[in-house]
């Protein structure tokens, strides 16, 4: 008999969807590895993830990798690649593709990203475990009409909703476009990893349905990210194509509207620890479907070294 | 009899509204005063208006100065400070206080700003003539909640709507709160006042009453805000409080949402050239409503000197 951790509140060291919104400490390690000089990161890189929660590595992927990955997000946007209409979302009021989901089943190229040594490598070390994807992602934020998304942390939903025990998961963004400042980058407030805000309100049935267009379950209080925003400041990602930043499951994100003609782009792979893998939601009835939340991985991903064409 | 500028199209330099987009060439000078060393501005901050169509003063107004203006923008948006319903309009999907118009007839402090010399003196030397209020306003935008304002020139709708005859007019914002690129700051693309986008569609009766919201006529193409942009970038105005951003009549600006708690506010003002009083609207039935388009002003503003208290 497996245990369900959604009977077992005892075991639950991240309650959420509370009757009242509440704060407490992260009870995990930010950086589980040991950092030797053989790491994939330098040691300051390692200690700058551990302090503030994510990391910009510039010049990741050369031109002509971005170039190979741009051409297949294309291809998947126009139709021209077949993909399952349950893996597609669309921006709210058109029809432009906004996300393609499990990105490293729908294409090769993806796949093989997803196995990148100078991605999936540098997770696994700071994770210091095999890893495997949770979620994976193409996302495409059109230019002039690209919308919002709000303020949260990942580890939220994904305890409450997927099931996952702890915070051991870290989320990569490879930018397929340049990012700056005006496009609605990736914003992200340093530091908010060390604390776990348990939010108020209990998970309504298929929360994900319109979760992913509009979240309003699971999210901080104004008071909250205010308090969080003055404590912490904000900060974003930007880089030309090629980058990657690397965040933890629990460091509170979002972005901003773009009404600028340049569209943003990124692939999107959510690594969690073999060892950590989900059980039962923690706070819902029913775990979100599969395309959100991988629920029996076979093995861990293969890392795989050299360039990608 | 005074001549129709709508019944005389042959007066009309800056035809639109047309079938059909179309460019055309700016056919007025953007300095219209010759630069001294006594100019209110510096010989390089003169050239740098008229090349980028902006100027961004950092520390024209002290910090006294700007908590003063703050505590009256509180005290308006309160409602302590009673204000006619007809000058306020309130956030898309909320009651908050998004502008207050007609500042300086409703603020008798904001009217000493607007008649500031650091501010209306370094526009009368631009302009080469007295100035008065086209328009004057008081703008909010609330952390968390603020939406976005989509790109456009102004001189279009004057020209178009309120019957504003050259571009011989420019806009004053002054920061009343710390701008960042994130929270939705004014954004520019440079060079832009040199080219007149004739807009395509007839101007709908009342169009303001939608317009001030969500503007659908009288805005550039995708396809030329994307040409705008890709020939000269956006670029966008930050600074702390107390900061002043000139801006010409013609360039095209916008501002993204913003999903940061910290709210963004100004003080913003229109001043035209006292030989450029609008006549008839160019491309509308009737002109705009007087709160956003003065009609008969009485006299240009009596530019003042020293600090604001």
């Amino acid at each position: 008999m497996t245990l369900s951790a959604f009977d077992t509140a005892n075991h639950d060291d991240y309650p959420t969807r509370l009757p009242a919104e509440k704060w407490q400490d992260r009870k995990d390690p930010v950086v589980w590895g040991n950092w030797t000089p053989e790491a994939p990161l330098t040691r300051a890189q390692t200690e700058s993830f551990e302090k503030n929660g994510y990391l910009v590595l510039s010049n990741v992927f050369s031109a002509a990798e971005v170039s190979a990955l741009q051409a297949e997000s294309a291809r998947m946007r126009s139709g021209e690649a077949e993909i399952s209409a349950e893996n597609v979302i669309t921006e709210p009021g058109s029809d432009e593709v906004r996300t393609v989901f499990r990105l490293d089943e729908e294409n090769a190229l993806f796949d093989r990203l997803a196995r990148d040594r100078r991605v999936a490598g540098a997770v696994s070390f700071l994770l210091d475990d095999d890893v495997y994807l949770h979620q994976s992602r193409l996302n495409y934020k059109p230019g002039f009409t690209g919308k919002e998304f709000y303020w949260h942390s990942d580890f939220e939903t994904w305890h409450a909703e997927d099931g996952m025990p702890r915070m051991r998961a870290i989320s990569a963004s490879i930018l397929l476009t340049d990012n700056d400042a005006l496009n609605g980058p990736l914003m992200l407030m340093p530091g908010t990893h060390k604390k776990f805000v348990a939010c108020a309100g209990e998970t309504p049935e298929d929360n994900h349905k319109t979760s992913l267009k509009k979240q309003e379950i699971g999210v901080p209080s104004h008071d909250s990210l205010t308090r969080m925003a003055q404590e912490h400041g904000i900060d974003y990602a930007s880089g030309k194509a090629g980058t990657v930043v690397l965040f933890d499951c629990n460091t509170v994100h979002g972005s901003n509207g773009n009404i600028t003609p340049f569209p943003r782009s990124n692939a999107f792979f959510v690594y969690n620890a073999w060892s950590n893998r989900v059980g039962q939601p923690f706070a819902a009835k029913n775990p979100r479907p599969a395309f959100l939340s991988a629920r029996n991985p076979k093995a861990p991903i293969a890392i795989e070294a050299g360039p990608i064409r």
